[in-house]
Parts: C-alpha cells; structure tokens; sequence
C-alpha cells in the first residue's frame, strides 16, 4: 500500500486508445472558424472506422464547417479518482449529406442520433488528419 | 399527468443565467485558432464577474491565445431526464500573468486551480465579448 506524496502522471494516448474512447462516447464539441473567431458547439456523434459524423440543421455549423479546417474534443474527468482523459481529432468537415464520392457513402454507413430537438437532415463527416488524446492520473 | 408524445423545447438562456452555470463549474473547454485550424482543450477555469481564467504552462495555449480571439464552453447533458445545456464565451484572450493594467489585476484576483499535473504559471483570461447558452427538453 502505497500512500506517499501525490505523484501526477501525465501520458500521450495512442491513437486507437483515442478511437476506443470516441467509440464509447456518443457526445462531442466541434470548434469551428466563423470568421477567423472560433466557436464550440456540442454535438452527437457517430463513429466509423477514423469517420467522426454528426448531425445538423441550416445555421452556422452547416454554413462555416464544410471544406474547413475544424477540431472535435471529448473527455471525461473523475473527481474522487483525480484522472481524467481527453481526446481531440483535427480534420476537415465535409458536407457528406448527398455528395456520391467515397468518402460521403462511406460516411452515412455510420448513424448520429442527435439528443437536441429540431429537425437535422444535414450529415457533417469529418475527415480526420490527427486524432491525439492525454490521460492524466494524480496517483496517492 | 401528461404522457403524451414527446415534445422537444429549445429555450437560449439568458446572460445572468449563464453566468450561473459558469459559476457552478470549474471544467470546460477553450477553443482557440492555430494557423488558420481550431484547436480544443480542456481546462479548470475560474470566474471573477464576466472574466474566466485558467492557468497554463508554456505550449500552445500561451503561445496562440493572447489577443486572439478565443472561445470557451461548458455543456451538461443528463440522458435519464433528456435534459442538456450548454453555454459559450466568445472573446479575447489577454496573458493576464504578469500585466500592470486594470483588467490584468482584475482577473488575478481569481483563482483556477487545474486538475492535470504540471507547473501551469501563465494565467489566461478572457475578456468577453458574448455570453450565449442553449437549454433542451424533451417533454414527455
């Protein structure tokens, strides 16, 4: 039994410990560039193979998003266990929600089921370029 | 007693009211631009009127925020209730750590105390601009 001083432990995630963690989750933010301001929207996802998809309606995810640079954050952390993880993909979105090329088939194989009421008949995948995650532990 | 089918209500919250839940948390998000991409992090956060603040070490917060503009989110979603929330800060971020101005010793008078391990010395705040949030139903 160890109960000396508190030794934080901060350590890089792999990237399929960060896909494991996506594919548990089902609920998000995406950031996205409005006129070089970011803004942070949470979202319900889905996910396919490194294919991040979420829903929307017309506004301001479906009009800044596609064909842009965005990221996608999730994480979790447990006060009374003092660890926490979190895990950021960066990609582009696209508007995969008629388009015929690979990508888009590919991307409505997966569902999002949004928790939000209003009717979202927009799908925005996003093509991932880095998917990077921590975990931090503060051990007794 | 109403079982009817459900019927989901969006409301926006009001700026008192998101102050409020800004209050009651001390764990969200801050979004911010790198060449042209966002990027998200989690961060502890502390709230002195409308100025949040969190402390971070050298890295890519402190070398990218600072008088860009920046946004920051707390969500809340209780899937047993069907209930969420979400709220965001849009503003500009000043490295408050060391500057002689009003708004710099004003938002040290704050504190943040981060949950991840690691000397965090900078201090970050950010300087308002909009305070939004959204609450969502979905009534049985």
């Amino acid at each position: 039994m160890k109960h000396s001083k508190a030794e934080p432990r901060l350590e890089e995630l792999s990237e399929p410990e960060c896909l494991e963690l996506l594919a548990r989750q089902t609920l998000g933010r995406v950031a996205i560039v409005v006129d070089g301001r970011p803004q942070i929207f949470p979202v319900n996802y889905g996910l396919r193979g490194k294919v991040l998809v979420f829903r929307t309606a017309s506004g301001t995810k479906l009009a800044y998003a596609p064909t842009t640079p965005v990221a996608f954050e999730i994480d979790q952390y447990d006060p009374s266990e003092r660890t926490g993880w979190s895990v950021m993909v960066q990609g582009i979105a696209r508007d995969v929600t008629e388009s015929g090329d690979d990508f888009s088939w590919f991307a409505r194989g997966v569902e999002a089921y949004p928790a939000a009421p209003g009717t979202k008949v927009h799908r925005i995948a996003i093509d991932p370029i880095t998917i990077t995650g921590r975990r931090f532990a503060v051990e007794g």
